[in-house]
């Protein structure tokens, strides 16, 4: 099927099939046709009811094959075990689009998974496409389909607007469309995606980047299933000046356990997910109302790389809340430009080297809050400005609102918070596409994610300089979990510098490199060999190497009789100024990611480390050791020698070509420790491990 | 003056003096007089102009004197140059309370602070109390008496309510009673404080817990001046049931830096506010509207041991943004109890073991809604509910409040948030008493709050072991930063062990400790040694140390020739499992402090220390260890070696007991690092700085 096909037969059907409409107004499956009514749907509406002959006076047909065709559009809300009878009829009837609003798939287990298999199988091969299930359905403001029992359409109208919303959530349709409404702010067309068993968040958003009436499109996850497709659909909306606006769940373990039990969706730690949308320039937001708060914000504007922010305000208390906040959320505020000190000055205005440009009372004169927000759009000192408007706002809403509707039509972007309750002021800030935001820390929120916002990455990655060699040594290794030296020896393809290494595998043996050396346990079966006394380090010469070897022997034999242990692994020690961890994970929700952090255990105590989507450049592995906190001190500052952070960007990248492989074999590798010695002297690996994917795909 | 005649002076005055009133509708000035008409003050208005004979049609005096008393309460608009011939006038007319709303006084720099000074002096002497300068003023609703130039007052009437509010910021006021207002949320008393130039937040606030029209007290502070009077309000409040909520500023830099150029007032650390907060059972929210919304969750409940939150739904999508928030914030959810699960199962709901109670459009009918709510409300097994509407929020308030008002009738709090647009709803919750939140975030928050409250601190500080010991090893000192060996030995009266020292003072000297040890310059003049290269390590021998001197002696004397030396320090070398900070600090806004962080520069890199309010007992050190992240490792955890934790309590309860000196010379005192050994080995003290106060009080 063609894309504009499935676009118009998913959001602006001719005819819609309501598939076990119901007349008993009590029950949901009558709601979609009174709603369609309601809203002034134009098209045909055909209810497929097999007892009832007619509904509220409308004629109804037993089933799908006995309908007059063409039908572009089934909702369906049947029970689970009659679903796969209807999409049977939806492939002979040639119906272009099903949503299943009935549950009890995936969601609900694996009897529900294998249902929802087996009906995407059969409307795949009947053409079919299939949005659910488990969806609340559609709504297409404009021209009135509401396909959907979400009781937000109760509304006695829906305001038409240019907000597209793709959700994984149904109720949130209702509470993003009300809120909004209540505010001035429309929407084009609102998706409940379901358990996304066929069309997916990147395909439907992807359809919103061409909708005409769409100028910014707004996700709510639980999950990524398809990040290729998620986020090829940025780089396209990104080029298209339509912004992508994400809030997702599972910033939390327990939000990710609730994703899990809710959808049966596994999600990968959230940084990662943070790392995603910043690859492919998708604003995430923190807060629910940021999300139809934002959009004005953002829509027609780029990102910038100076991230400046000039506060302006006659109510310094409900300022001091934004500006608070901001400073929390790390954005550095300016102070007054001479620019605009220069322009009040002769208005009696006098402001202070203070975070806050406080026009006090006096400012309340729209003349001057005018003349003060004009010299912010035009000063070059400052990238954002904030405008804070007080209890006018609330009893004189045309007045309050009336310099910032006459100034703000530059490039920079402008974000209102009003102090009091002033739903007016708010509506017609709406309306007139002005970014207000309801709470100081929706405010700061939706600056700050603005600020983050960059451009889809344009990196393109070098080819694999040696794909031969690393098959090769990942060919080696017998089990999914390679033991020490086999992970090693695919690292060392990358061209990751390792320790002077070798086995013992008889006792008495004597190892050809220099002490002082380390002993460790050789054994896949021992990823953590520290924690069954494994390992010894710092051993000073020949006696102590036999006796280590005998001691670590013992302690791993006596506690795992069963081990398969390959010998012991003497390595050279090594000493330098610091230590990291670089680790390549394929992240079940966004593919390919890399990570930095300090070595030992802070990284997981701290959780004090740098992710990006791999592979990267050298230039942005750069950028992700100034990020770790714990690495100051190699960085170069006070009066600490730096480390080699050249050659640990090196590394970084290095790993991070484990995304090359084509066919994706490796689930992750990591180094822990690197040692990073001084400039100039080169980063050292100790411990390797890597674990490629088992039969299955992903472990 | 008696509390009481203040009390009423200040908040319900039978004669209010409005002194500069102008007749100028467009002028702040003519405000206060239309605000108190409007609201139906019943009282005497006494209008001061010197000009006009009547402002609209009410007689006006030229000053004080000529009006006819008593007058209980002068609210005074004139320009700060005219304030004082006012104050005088207010004390030769025995006028009780005086609100300065002029500002230019110490916010504005030097001159205003000495015209400050002035004019609380002369108000001293008459016996005339100041509120502000820089005050908004005072509203009492239930009086209507509207003693204030705030625009809120424009609302065409006020509905009384039980919330009491004492804010730092004028607007604030507004904001608050404004958004209040709009829900069903009612205020008692508000009061603009300005620059507490005399009635200070403590003491206004103590009024309020004596106030019988008042249940709840709200603070919106910018800093805290006096942490006596506040304290002791906030054990005052507890005891008599009324919950005290903080919104504070100064969460960032940027925010203290602000709340500086704002009111000339000094910060701490937030971290310090926190545990000042903690200990005084006041409760702190991070948002704006946790605010208005946060009273009903407390009012009538205690503060909970057990931290269990349970959270029922009909809408997943909105529950879960609340959940994944919770999280976030390290909130405990459980999941459904047994007796919930049993209690549904004849209604044939079935919930799982998910972390969210989803009845899911089923439980959309209020019969099984309420069963729910009731039977975790019966629960023994949480101890707080958060219950989450879903549509029927928006379009059948009644209904879809009503399980919630029914069943909300015991001592578990219960706190609601509504997904959509739901104003009505949450009105008619405000007006029930039932603590409803309009964003996911804002619930979360209060939930947190809730959950973080303790009743105020019990805890009564020991006697100081050995006041003369100490009094007498300050004395010693020369200078207000004592240098390492001075420091020890205040540092040793606490009975904190130190490590072996001696100070070599000529060239060649040989201490009568054990090697290996350190070697240290001595000097007031470098507390950070390190930094000059006064520091040498693991010196194994006397030869060796003889060296090391040597150098440390050049480099410092190379780089500051001006330098006054006292010798080296040489100390034993000690060896532990950890290194941690201990720390106290006369803190400017919370009085006395003890922290606890992990040695090195960690402390400083991820802010991981614990802190308190001193003098702390034992028990409440042992808690601080546990707070500390970064001190995982010495708390017995995996399979490392236990430290001496009681041992390292002990120490910091120790160093808490400088707040016990009675004059409290000390400004702060840090043991950095403090090695902690082996379970039953003890702590040792290997470095030490205290700083007394310098001759004008703090530093």
């Amino acid at each position: 099927m063609a894309s504009r096909d499935l676009a118009n037969a998913l959001l602006a059907p001719r005819t819609i099939a309501l598939v076990g409409a119901s007349g008993d107004p009590a029950k949901n499956s009558a709601r979609p046709q009174r709603y369609l009514r309601k809203h002034g749907f134009s098209g045909r509406v055909i209810l497929i009811n097999p007892v009832r002959g007619e509904i509220c006076g409308e004629r109804t047909w037993p089933d799908l094959d006995s309908a007059p065709g063409p039908i572009d559009h089934a909702f369906i809300m049947v029970p689970a075990a009659s679903v796969p009878k209807v999409i049977e009829d939806c492939c002979r009837a040639r119906v272009r689009v099903a949503t299943i609003f009935s549950d009890d798939f995936a969601e609900s287990g694996e009897e529900g998974l294998r249902r929802q298999q087996a009906i995407v199988e059969m409307a795949r091969a009947g053409g079919v496409r299939i949005l659910g299930p488990n969806s609340m359905g559609v709504i297409n403001t404009h021209a009135g389909a509401t396909i959907s029992v979400n009781a937000v359409l109760e509304l006695p109208e829906l305001k038409a607007g240019s907000l597209g919303v793709v959700s994984h959530s149904g109720t949130i349709l209702g509470t993003l469309l009300s809120r909004g409404q209540a505010r001035g702010i429309g929407f084009s067309k609102l998706v409940s995606i379901g358990n996304e068993a066929d069309l997916g968040v990147g395909e439907i958003a992807d359809i919103l980047v061409d909708d005409t009436e769409t100028s910014a499109i707004l996700l709510f996850l639980e999950t990524i299933r398809d990040p290729a497709a998620l986020g090829a659909m940025a780089h396209r909306a990104y080029a298209a000046g339509k912004p992508v606006i994400a809030y997702k769940l599972g910033r939390s373990p327990v939000g990710r356990q609730l994703a899990l039990s809710h959808s049966g969706a596994m999600t990968g730690p959230d940084e990662a997910a943070n790392a995603f949308f910043r690859h492919h320039g998708i604003i995430r937001v923190d807060m629910l109302e940021t999300m139809i708060e934002i959009p004005a914000l953002v829509t027609g504007h780029k990102p910038t790389k100076e991230k400046r922010v000039a506060v302006l305000t006659t109510s310094g208390g409900g300022a001091a809340m934004v500006v608070d906040r901001l400073g929390a959320l790390g954005v550095d505020l300016i102070f007054p430009p001479e620019s605009v000190i220069a322009c009040l000055k002769p208005m009696g205005i006098r402001v202070g080297k203070s975070p806050l440009i406080d026009l006090t009372l006096a400012g309340t004169k729209n003349e001057i809050y005018l003349a003060a927000l004009n010299a912010l759009l035009a000063s070059p000192d400052c990238d954002v400005i904030v405008a804070v408007v007080g209890s006018s706002g609330q009893f004189h809403p045309e007045l309050a609102v009336e310099p910032i509707v006459s100034a703000a039509k530059t490039d920079k972007p402008v974000a209102v918070f009003i102090a009091p309750q002033a739903d007016q002021s708010l509506a017609l800030l709406g309306r007139a596409g002005i970014a207000a935001f309801r709470t100081p820390e929706a405010c700061a929120d939706g600056v700050k994610a603005y600020l983050d916002w960059s451009a889809p990455s344009e990196e393109i990655p070098a080819p694999m300089r040696d794909l031969k060699a690393i098959r090769k040594a990942l060919g080696r290794a017998r089990r999914p979990v390679l033991n020490e030296i086999e992970s090693c020896e695919v690292l060392e393809t990358l061209g990751i510098p390792q320790a002077p290494a070798e086995i013992i595998r008889q006792q008495g043996e004597t190892p050809g490199i220099n002490f002082p050396v380390a002993a460790k346990i050789l054994s896949a079966d021992f990823p953590h060999k520290t924690d069954v006394g494994g390992v010894e380090l710092d051993i000073p010469d020949e006696a102590a190497l036999h006796e280590a070897c005998r001691r670590i022997l013992r302690r791993v034999r006596t506690a795992h009789p069963k081990a398969e242990i390959a010998g012991i692994l003497v390595q050279q020690m090594q000493h330098g100024l610091a230590e990291a961890i670089i680790g390549y994970r394929d992240n079940p929700e966004t593919g390919p990611t890399v990570m930095l952090g300090v070595g030992g255990t802070l990284t997981e105590i701290y959780r004090d480390f740098a992710i990006r989507i791999a592979p990267v450049s050298l230039a942005t592995a750069r950028t992700m050791i100034e990020e770790v906190r714990g690495l100051a001190t190699i960085r170069g500052t006070r009066s600490l020698a730096p480390g080699d952070c050249e050659a640990l960007a090196e590394a970084i990248r290095a790993i991070s070509d484990l995304a090359c492989i084509p066919e994706r074999p490796i689930l992750e590798a990591d180094i822990n420790p690197l040692v990073v010695k001084a400039r100039g002297e080169g980063v050292t690996a100790v411990d390797g491990l890597v674990v490629r994917k088992s039969e299955k795909g992903s472990k």
